[in-house]
């Protein structure tokens, strides 16, 4: 934003703002006193933004074309519009403003369109795989307060897509594989095998695919394992786990989603390494990792 | 905007800033600077709304979904986001923007969406209507430029809604009516008969009605006559005569398309009162009002 009018004369910048408080006064009579802040937010900004950049005619009709195709393919899930606000980091600013930073609690992320409600049940040590193809990961970790005392019976719900980069709703074939649910122990602690996480692509075979070819970017996401943490008395913690020394780290996440603090080092085991709890492996290569929770008060 | 931070402290102002700037930076490598300087105006504007109303979760998701429907329902002619568009002012503050004022040219207003190429042309003194109902209206004036000399062979394309508050493309017949185009004489004058303009909504049976509703506004539009005027060498001309006295002028214009300087008296005639062209009218009321058309140069 720049600090100087971007209007040729005083006089053109007087009627562009003149319009701006026409639009905003508009709303007076709303009797929703946060319908009121928002949409009069909304339009200034949205005002800033056409002022700023002096909109051409051709640029607006463009954009509201743009915006029409994304709506009729958003389909129930209006999958391309929040992808749309993914990478434009709109999701990853509206996680941020809803889990402000709380003394070294881990932080939140973006939840991402593949989360579902009733995962399987799994004990400690247990698999979430449910036949979905991967190299085997061990996860394990604790779930404590910011005082470092232990969280028992948290619900942690982790998920993540297969070895070919898609997450089971993404199957026409029902299958529930690479999600679960568990609980800490009276300890905090948790462990589980998942599958080591790989590279993907966020859907871009349609307008903000090309929005992103347009501008020069890569619709790759880093490696991720999903994780959703709650606990009575806890903010719900909405977060991922992110594989450190993966080369999108440096190219760039293409929906914001990475924190440092979040990038984990997953250890590759050669194989033939026993696996932590005795697991017979085949002789497979497997990794693993810990992911330690902290979660902040509910505010 | 306001001027303070919103974010609850300085470690969580930088967090959200740092996101903010990560995303502008993604479209560094963007080959079209002028796309790149869009999208990052887009990007800083977007994210101040978000920061600074602090938005839920939960309006997130009532925004995708706003958007979702308003673009399934656009249709081939986008209208439900045009309307959108229209309702924020966006339209007008893009029409603004690419016309800046010039002297005392006369001032641009929204196209609006019922514009068509290929209307009937007319000769000086002919009437538009094409059998649309309403009270006949004798229109005339001048088309100069702002020395005062006339501009001749101007093309003034008209067009207006007729006494039900329909544009003719709003029928399913294909007709063609209350639309039309003629020139400039020598001396820049033109005259022709058409409508008197009367009052209606903007459609608001979709997402954009149920937010003016919710918001406390009227979809009605001031009443209005459409023209487009071009001539080679002068900016093109986009703007509306409004009906001096129409209510709806205190209540505001749903898509903020006034300015006064485009406000005209509409005399209104007693029935028998003779037309100024001799033309037979029945014993009808009818009216008449002067529109001067002055252009600006081509930039």
């Amino acid at each position: 934003m720049t600090d100087r009018d971007p209007a040729a004369s005083a006089d053109q910048a007087a009627r562009e703002h003149g319009l701006v408080e026409s639009v905003v006064a508009s709303f007076a009579n709303c009797a929703d006193p946060r319908l009121r802040e928002v949409m009069s937010s909304l339009t200034r900004h949205l005002h800033a933004f056409i002022r700023e950049v002096r909109l051409t005619e051709e640029e607006w009709r463009t954009a509201i074309r743009f915006l029409a195709e994304a709506g009729r393919l958003a389909g129930d899930e209006h999958q391309e519009l929040v992808l749309l606000s993914d990478v434009l980091g709109a999701s990853m600013q509206t996680v941020a403003v809803n889990n402000e930073a709380y003394e070294h609690a881990t932080e939140a992320t973006v939840l991402g369109p593949f989360f579902v409600t009733d995962s399987p049940g799994i004990p400690h040590g247990g698999d979430l795989a449910g036949g979905a193809a991967g190299t085997p990961c061990w996860v394990e970790g604790t779930v404590t307060d910011t005082d470092g005392s232990p969280v028992a019976g948290a619900r942690i719900e982790v998920w993540e897509a297969d070895e070919d980069g898609l997450y089971d709703v993404q199957y026409a074939d029902g299958r529930v594989a690479g999600r679960a649910h568990l609980y800490s122990g009276d300890d905090g602690g948790y462990c589980f095998w998942g599958l080591k996480p790989g590279s993907y692509p966020v859907p871009h075979d349609g307008p903000v695919g090309r929005l992103l070819e347009a501008v020069g970017r890569s619709p790759q996401r880093v490696e991720h394992l999903h994780y959703m943490v709650t606990a009575p008395g806890y903010r719900t913690l909405v977060t991922q786990a992110f594989v450190e020394g993966d080369p999108q780290l440096r190219l760039g996440d293409s929906v914001f989603g990475v924190k440092d603090s979040l990038v984990k080092r997953f250890e590759d085991q050669r194989p033939g390494t026993p696996g932590p709890d005795g697991r017979e492996l085949d002789g497979q290569a497997w990794s693993r990792v810990r992911f330690d929770v902290v979660l902040a008060p509910q505010p």
